[in-house]
């Protein structure tokens, strides 16, 4: 038998979608990853990894210049699986353990917090955003292990938090010296490989009105109404900027570049005009866009919709780029990492692989420029059904992903 | 010396203002009134007045059809002032002591929460709303007990919990016993003679959308985005309402029946798709409208603005009626309280009464409909500034609606 052959009949699928469950029972929301990460390091050791845990020091991670975070974080812990040699070409597999919250739980037709597998999918929250791609890369080194085959090169299993507000695990990742020739996020691309991401900078708005008694309401001013028009001027900037994109690797998407607003907040009492309102979104950007340029128009959008309002001209609304703020990454198609991942993956799913870049931001921004690291995402499951309720991710793409990714570490890092 | 020159003598225009700068010293935001109204009764002890103070039994009151609260309240007292014999008529003069919350206090250019002298006029929240005219009230009774003088009906001064959201303090005086011949309100109408109310209901309302990661925003639905022909239909309403309104006593106001959208929420992470936004709000009742038709009317506005759009056809927006139910009131201009009221004031100040109507909600209903009492409001300061930051009442008001109330009591209720 072929030694990738051996290597491939290992995989321990039952064993892979126990694992997904038992991290979906553990919630992890953004901020609170220290029980998630401690059984994943658990886990590690079960397959026969060398773990490194520790904790984040976040004083000194909040001095650089890429650092962002929204939550009031008060610790993190970085997890970080080794096996392989120091002789080949060494290979990060990267995946966030923090979910996002579960929205209104009452609206799920399934357990928030608890796999469930049914109908061939695993649901629950961070299914497939993304336990599911991160038990991928446990279990294809798992079933290099089990079949006592030695990589070359070393590789690395990330286990991340605070993915979702900034990246703050994956930086921590690098700060401690955490780099290789390539790096592959299981982030959930449906088993596409991107090796282009959009950016998405998030922000923060906040429109001043004057209160009044909601009885002479027209003798104050609604920061609701005042919020209209920097909100048509949003909604313009957005179907504007998404009509130029002309990458062959956003070709599919409606929205390359959305705009995105997901928290308002306004006033503090039914009969008072509200004085102020707040609103917080996320800003997408072109893969090869200029940062500041892209700032720079979103703040004109909301300067002249201020301009042409006779109250937000003298009280023009702030704007803080607060929280997430992901900037694009690209890595050739033709780099050996995204070759060697294609090839494997049409020989361990017999189809052929499809290139697409994704919208999302993701922790390999912070791989690509702050670690310099050639980097690509794939990843089991769909993004659309992420942040979600009744977020899943396909068991069948879960066993496709854990071979691609076998065959990727070892064709990557060689083997003996 | 005349009796009345005597007692209009007596006023404690010092005593007045530092009442009333006690008082905001206090803050009683509604809920949490129970520091205040001992203070309050303690004010009444001194002037003279029989004090009766009782804790308000919610669970009872709650059963009340004209019940309604919007605050967690978990208890309430009841302060009511007694002097006078049983011999002529009767008279309550009514104020609450509950304010609405100060707002973002940073933008206060003068302390919140204490009672600021300067340029005629005392500042903080509740001067105007309306701890001013409750200290007028309670210093007419002052310096008619320290003029000597005897009324020979009944005067009963009611210092009054939870106005702001349902009224509650002055339900629950009513339900204890306390009736008279005629009531005054000091709410401020700018010593103008209210003998109208519009009435108001608060209404809170949902609108569902779908949750989708920002990235793929087009896959979710807004409940923003669906919010907008909502709110769009109802500002249309208030817009069509407002051009039908005839009453002379509210021909001075822009919105004689405001719709006012105080509070929105909406989605909880700025990359996730808002699953649901909530937004209340108070919906203004003409004088002599029927309630009910006029929340059909509502009603269907919403209604309609869902018809026309394929999602919310499908997902209908929720209207819940909640908290403060402000219905209308009306006393006629002819009555000897309102005529007995104008002739007081044109004595007290040497202007002409003017009558108008407001379009806040107030205590009034639960007075004239529940408590069957021909009520009217009067009292210093402008509603404007209520509710509002930098809220203040004007000193000369303050004195004005003294002398005009200490001389309506001696007429109304008789005197030796």
């Amino acid at each position: 038998m072929k030694t990738e052959d051996r290597v491939l009949g290992a995989i321990d699928v039952d064993g892979l979608l126990g694992s997904v469950s038992d991290l979906i029972e553990i919630p992890s929301v953004t901020g609170e990853e220290a029980k998630a990460q401690k059984r994943v390091a658990e886990v590690m050791r079960e397959i026969g990894l060398d773990v490194d845990v520790w904790e984040i020091d976040l004083e000194t991670l909040r001095l650089h210049p890429h650092f962002s975070m929204e939550v009031d974080r008060r610790e993190g812990v970085g997890v970080v699986g080794v096996m392989g040699e120091a002789q080949g070409r060494s290979l990060i597999l990267n995946g966030h353990i923090d979910v996002v919250s579960a929205g209104d739980e009452s609206n799920w037709s399934r357990p928030t917090w608890k796999g469930t597998v049914e109908d061939g999918r695993i649901y629950g929250r961070g299914a497939v955003d993304m336990k599911g791609g991160l038990c991928c890369a446990l279990y294809a080194a798992k079933a290099v292990l089990d079949a006592g085959v030695k990589l070359n090169g070393r590789l690395l299993v990330e286990s991340v938090v605070g993915e979702e507000d900034g990246g703050v695990g994956t930086l921590a990742a690098i700060l401690r010296g955490y780099r290789a020739d390539g790096a592959i996020i299981m982030e959930p691309t449906e088993l596409k490989i991107a090796p282009a991401q959009a950016g998405a900078h998030c922000f923060r708005i906040t429109i001043q009105g004057q209160s009044a008694h909601a009885c002479v309401r027209g003798e104050g001013v609604s920061s609701l109404e005042k919020f209209m028009p920097v909100y048509n001027a949003l909604m313009d900037l957005e179907k504007r900027r998404n009509t130029g994109v002309k990458d062959p690797l956003f070709a599919t998407y409606r929205l390359p570049i959305p705009l995105n607003i997901g928290i308002v907040q306004c006033g503090n009492w039914p009969s008072s005009v509200p004085e102020k309102l707040i609103f917080e979104g996320r800003y997408g950007i072109g893969v090869d866009e200029d940062v500041s340029e892209a700032r720079r128009v979103f703040e004109e959008a909301v300067a002249r919709a201020a301009s042409l309002d006779d109250w937000l001209k003298k009280h023009p609304p702030t704007i803080e780029w607060w929280g997430g703020q992901f900037n694009p990454a690209r890595t050739s198609v033709d780099h050996p990492l995204t070759t060697t991942l294609a090839k494997a993956y049409q020989d361990a799913t017999l189809s052929g692989p499809v290139y697409e870049g994704v919208t999302y931001g993701s922790d390999m921004r912070h791989l690509v420029n702050v670690g310099k690291i050639p980097t690509v995402l794939f990843g089991p499951g769909d993004v659309r059904l992420s942040h979600r309720l009744n977020e899943y991710v396909p068991v069948d793409d879960l066993v496709k992903a854990t071979r691609t990714l076998a065959l990727t570490m070892m064709r990557f890092c060689g083997h003996s």
